[in-house]
């Protein structure tokens, strides 16, 4: 079968690779129908070594069952699936929480922790399928299916930032970023009843995308004078929430300059630093509070499906380009190149 | 009259100052019946430079209004009063919203804002009376003052450590400082029904007060060897909440190193640091949060007076040493060598 290698920075190969297979009596085999480059695999894309042993890629899918290990129950041969990027049992106490992204198993985890498995490839093996994969009420040919793609991770991913800060329609919130999670961000806040929603943004195309989806103001300016735009847009005191989907030190300098006294900051841009300002003249002073990590996406499958189903959000408008496989190194190079928003794949 | 001056790093004296008098229409003149020397006056102790001019210390008081400016209405002179360690309006939205540590009006703040007033002398002139003030409904001579006293800062701050990290009956937490916030932050935690209530602190006079107040486990280890007492009191994965009551970089640390995933880490100990780890390898891997700030007492004194004035909470266990004005600077010393754990000042 075919699947995308990435071997260093800027360097996306697809090639030929051994067929994946059921290995464990958990495991499901997936013929993948369409899946995404996330903008979180822009990170390695940028800075990978070439000294890395060369690694599978693609952690959003969604593909049709072709085969189960002896103990999977809940998907079976022929369902539609959709695969969380986090893999998950769904039975332990963080499951049960739903903090799937933190599960005890010691098979679950992240699709990086399998270097010879990736979702932007023809097929996958899923490990621990009946914790990890939603069956999808529709058919493969589906124009609902790219939506439907996006809760394996970005419109979960948007979701949790909205709802670890607690938005309800008391809720002015700031979005930083103006990738697909940042946009799907601004859908899930305006979702949850958000009174305002800022969008800080840079590109017209997304903060275009960014004002359907329900941004009321888009702020284009970064640093000080984006603070001072936003800081304006508020009466001068912030937003309550600041979700900031990029991850880089710039992005949350920004969000502690425009969070309002007692809000809260969340983040589900992965941090590319470890440091961060928090104390007496960062959070602490007026009690902001910090949130975030890797959305447990899994929790939120049941809650966003029927909204997709019914046509009330369309999340997979965030998916501008559309690829085989051969076109996938073609699309890194524009997606880091930021002429393209995100790309699916159709192997 | 006399009052507390801190000169510099170890040098505090009483001295005879100008009377406090009323300047402003919303002013009281309060008489001290009470006031007490706070964790965070060590902090200047210790470190202050000679250079700095000479400032009135003390943010924790109770005593008797003696005159009030023309426009204040809520307290009048005869009456006994608490001021907490925040000066606040009371009007303004960040008030009207509990955070009145944030509030908008400029003559708002922290005692330190007013170099020529202070809790630790004889009197008092209090700016934004109607806002700042609480009657207590006891005569200056009860046995509850000194538990009422603590309304000012220290229980009022262990209580809010505990709110924000929204501790109930299915929580597990863990307090790092057995100083007077987190033994206080012990007794709110167990007041709020914390299921279990870990006590980090090495004093054994403190930490038995702790187990008076609630704690279910002490642990006396601090560093690595802490934390893995700590995770092995709770299964391996750490409490829900951890409090951190200390303010310094290895509190934080062990604080990281005791949460237990998708917890919070509320933070009232005054952070001695601007930057912290908050990365993928400490906060963001897991959905820890981070709150906390400087407690706005004042929301919470009608919440918590009926149980001092009942019986049912003892904070004032935590004065352990009483002395007049002359005795301020000895009872400095003594709290700096941690041979006392909180003096109450009957000036």
């Amino acid at each position: 079968m075919r699947a995308t290698v990435m071997y260093g920075a800027g360097d996306v190969r697809v090639e030929q690779v051994p067929d994946s297979t059921i290995k464990l009596p958990t495991d499901a085999l997936v013929r993948v129908a369409g899946s995404a480059i996330c903008g979180s695999d822009l990170w390695p894309y940028a800075s990978r070594s070439p000294q890395d042993a060369p690694a599978r890629v693609g952690h959003e899918f969604v593909g049709i069952v072709e085969d189960t290990g002896r103990d999977v129950t809940t998907v079976k041969k022929g369902d539609l699936v959709v695969a969380p990027f986090a893999i998950s049992d769904g039975t332990c106490q963080f499951c049960r929480e739903g903090l799937q992204t933190s599960c005890a198993h010691p098979e679950a985890g992240f699709w990086d922790m399998i270097p010879d498995e990736g979702g932007q490839a023809e097929a996958v093996r899923v490990p621990l399928a009946d914790g990890t994969l939603v069956r999808l009420p529709v058919a493969p040919d589906s124009a609902l299916v790219p939506s439907l793609l996006t809760l394996s991770d970005v419109l979960g991913t948007g979701h949790h930032a909205a709802v670890i800060a607690g938005v309800s329609n008391r809720t002015r919130v700031t979005v930083i970023g103006d990738g697909a999670v940042g946009l799907l961000a601004v859908l899930s806040a305006r979702r949850l009843g958000a009174e305002q929603v800022i969008l800080m943004g840079r590109h017209p195309a997304r903060t275009s995308l960014g004002r359907e989806f329900g941004a009321s103001d888009v702020v284009s300016a970064r640093g000080d004078e984006g603070i001072a735009q936003v800081r304006e847009l508020t009466g001068g005191d912030g937003t309550h929430v600041v979700i900031e989907a990029v991850g880089t030190m710039p992005a949350y300098q920004q969000a502690v300059g425009v969070v309002r006294p007692g809000g809260v900051i969340s983040r589900v841009g992965v941090p590319q630093f470890e440091d961060a300002p928090v104390g007496w003249g960062s959070l602490f002073r007026h009690n902001v509070r910090l949130a975030g990590g890797p959305a447990p996406v899994r929790a939120y499958i049941e809650e966003l499906m029927p909204d997709i189903l019914d046509g009330t959000i369309e999340p997979g408008k965030v998916l501008d380009l559309t690829v085989g496989l051969d076109g996938v190194p073609a699309a890194y190079r524009d997606m880091a190149g930021r002429t393209v928003l995100k790309t699916l794949i159709t192997p």
